[in-house]
């Protein structure tokens, strides 16, 4: 009996620690988001086609992709595509302009009279605490009319030194605005070139210059229960460096990746994805971890690794992972 | 004179730094904890062999290595083996259950009876300023009875996001909480396993996935004058791998690292040892130092380097270091 | 006219990102200080070379490079040769002594008696809120008879734990006092062979064991708008290593690099400058830019890369950095 309590409490956490939902939801539904596709809003074609890339969640953009004469074109069409498109499976989100731009309002208003709402808003250009607050004030007043009551999962893209200097209090401030607001924290988002641009480092093929910040992001997001998405792959032409580069995302701990173009939809949802092998694996630990635990052994070898608790909670999130690639 | 003066400051200030002492307790004495060998409390055999490995420190784990249906037994074991096994050279010390699980008040209450106390006691999964204050404050009604006034070195266990993103905090209630508690914190120790669970990264050999929060863990110790220890290498039978790992964690400032089978213990404790030659480079230097001082020179090339104060701190903790081994 | 006008804002946000002008003095002028020459206060000869060597910025050094025994006489040099050497395009900086030292106060009172003053005070080992509002109050002492109502640039060179745990609240502190302060916050150094003494790690010639603290100083500088210089390449006569070192610094973000020796000048300063090429690139990007927004995408390929608002902040940066390194 005590053992398979262990074994209980050990299923919760890893549920708990695994899974994005932020205290006080648990029992919001974990959803896959390995590649995240940037589109332009204004781009009706291309929003078109999303339904026949098999893309795990789509970035309807009406920020950087979108020019200072286009953006009332791009709210509109936004909304229109909402309405009209089958996204399938892949879940719609939609990228509004950053608080400071002044746009931000207008794009909620305008987006957020859709008859079929997006299930997530990207926030770009995240650096302070203000910020946020006046966000939350803005999408409080957005959704004064709407029947439905929606909440909205936000996705904090953060691509400066000084959004990275104060992550954690605007971590702390966003959960708690969120008790209060039509919207829950699930992910932070790493904007690449924004980034070094804003801190004059080069870009390089192997990111060296980024490992600070972004491992800082992945340690963050995961302190607060939260998703983290690695940056966009600039060179698209590139397949076997945009998989080199999604295998590594995975490896420090990104949960998915931001993309631009849909030739990089497969490799990086399959560089985030447990392989079969890896899932087999996974289940025959936990099926030696609940044996042992019965007989009383903590700590034994499995397949020539001391397993214990630790890597027990890893391939039950493989696994878990697994099944709701599945669903 | 002027210069005896500042090669004095220099002196005090080195062994300030490089020693673990914190702030009040200036004469702590140095022990060298290269290896801390992990083993189970409930394994007496393995326990009663820990003499004849050589090893500056074993931990008596009553936490992950125990399994719940074991944790009494864990208890009961490891409190007569402090009593009756002669340890030698070896330190020991205790790793309790975290303070979440609700079981650390039982086995500090069991453990503390013990007419021979371990010197160190080792608290996992440090997450909050709150768990050290609980901590703190079954540590004072543990020792209440105890006549001999003891004092613990506590290691710290940091394996979670959350644990490091509230590291800077939750050191400076320790530290203060130490004043009136029959603790110092002594040490920080670093949890690869457990971390990488938690944030979602997969372990790989070179480690890249942890430089962030391996370098976050050593600066955090060092800024609080305390030691830090590494990683356990888990595929304990490759020792060419545990030995690269360990040197790396020597080269970046860790001053021990944790093992969890007798083999790796000669191979770590090597790593964290200065080498002969090194030991002859630093004497030399700073006897060159103190020449060059005396005749009014602070910057002199010494085997082909410029060498100026820093260099000396240096070459002053391999000096202390090697003589605090050869007692 | 829209996108003409989004181009400025882009602009002007450039402007504000890549120089190093503090919040409040937005007509600073940008100072390339790609090379920091080191050159001990006591060694008239060598100062007297200076000018000879094309270096950005000479730091003429009271503390490390003078031994105890010396410093008075470092004093007085330096002072003397703020008067009467014509230092042509180099900028002078001067680094006193610490602030717990206790020698701070009398190299200020000393140095600042100078005819011509150096533009700028390099302070070392700066730890603590508690230093800066000494250091403050000490320089506001030490300009109180002066004319000419000077104000400098500060260089804060940190090269401790305590002093990259607390830098945080150094830099808000160090900011707020720089409004009733001869200063201006204008860069920090990072310090590594004292910072690797401090943690007790070993200097590689790759540096892995810095990689945190140095990518923590960048992004601490930029979020504060300002320069970051990296370490001295301590080994002089490998010039090889030293271009390396000095490419990955500038990839990092850091915009410029201390030396020890005249040789690493030439060197330093071509690696943090922009090559002809990437001026070019730049300039063309930039142009493609313009064209591009008029037609209303604000999405491109330029030389087979995606170009948006990031990539084109880049591109300013660079030509900037280029049109002032040609003055």
């Amino acid at each position: 009996m005590a053992s398979s309590k262990l074994l209980r409490v050990v299923l919760q956490t890893s549920v708990r620690r695994s899974y994005c939902s932020p205290p006080g939801q648990p029992s919001a539904v974990f959803r896959p988001r390995r590649a995240l596709l940037f589109v332009a809003g204004n781009d009706e074609k291309k929003i078109r086609k999303v339904p026949t890339l098999d893309v795990d969640c789509v970035v309807l953009d009406c920020e950087d992709a979108v020019a200072l004469s286009k953006k009332d074109e791009a709210r509109t069409t936004v909304r229109r595509m909402l309405e009209e498109v089958d996204f399938g499976r892949t879940e719609c989100a939609v990228r509004i302009n950053s608080v400071d731009s002044g746009l931000a309002d207008d794009d909620l208003s305008a987006i957020l009279q859709a008859k079929k709402l997006p299930s997530a808003i990207l926030l770009p250009k995240v650096e302070s605490v203000e910020e946020m607050q006046t966000f939350a004030a803005s999408l409080n007043d957005a959704v004064a009319g709407i029947e439905s009551n929606p909440t909205f999962d936000l996705f904090a893209l953060l691509e400066s030194a000084k959004g990275l200097m104060n992550l954690q209090p605007i971590l702390q401030e966003t959960v708690s605005l969120s008790d209060m607001s039509p919207f829950r924290l699930a992910a932070l988002c790493f904007g690449s070139e924004d980034f070094a641009a804003d801190i004059g480092a080069s870009r390089t093929s192997d990111a060296t210059e980024l490992i600070y910040a972004r491992q800082m992001v992945v340690l963050a997001a995961k302190a607060f229960g939260l998703q983290a998405f690695d940056y966009v792959s600039v060179d698209y032409k590139d397949t076997e460096s945009l998989r080199r580069q999604a295998e590594e995302g995975a490896r420090f701990g990104f949960t998915g990746k931001s993309v631009i173009h849909p030739f990089q939809v497969p490799i990086v949802q399959q560089a985030f994805s447990p392989s079969p092998e890896r899932v087999v694996w996974a289940r025959g630990l936990i099926q030696a971890f609940q044996q042992h635990q019965q007989e009383g052994k903590a700590v034994f070898v499995y397949e020539g690794r001391m397993v214990d608790t630790p890597i027990l909670l890893m391939a039950q999130s493989i696994v878990q992972f697994a099944a709701a690639l599945e669903k």
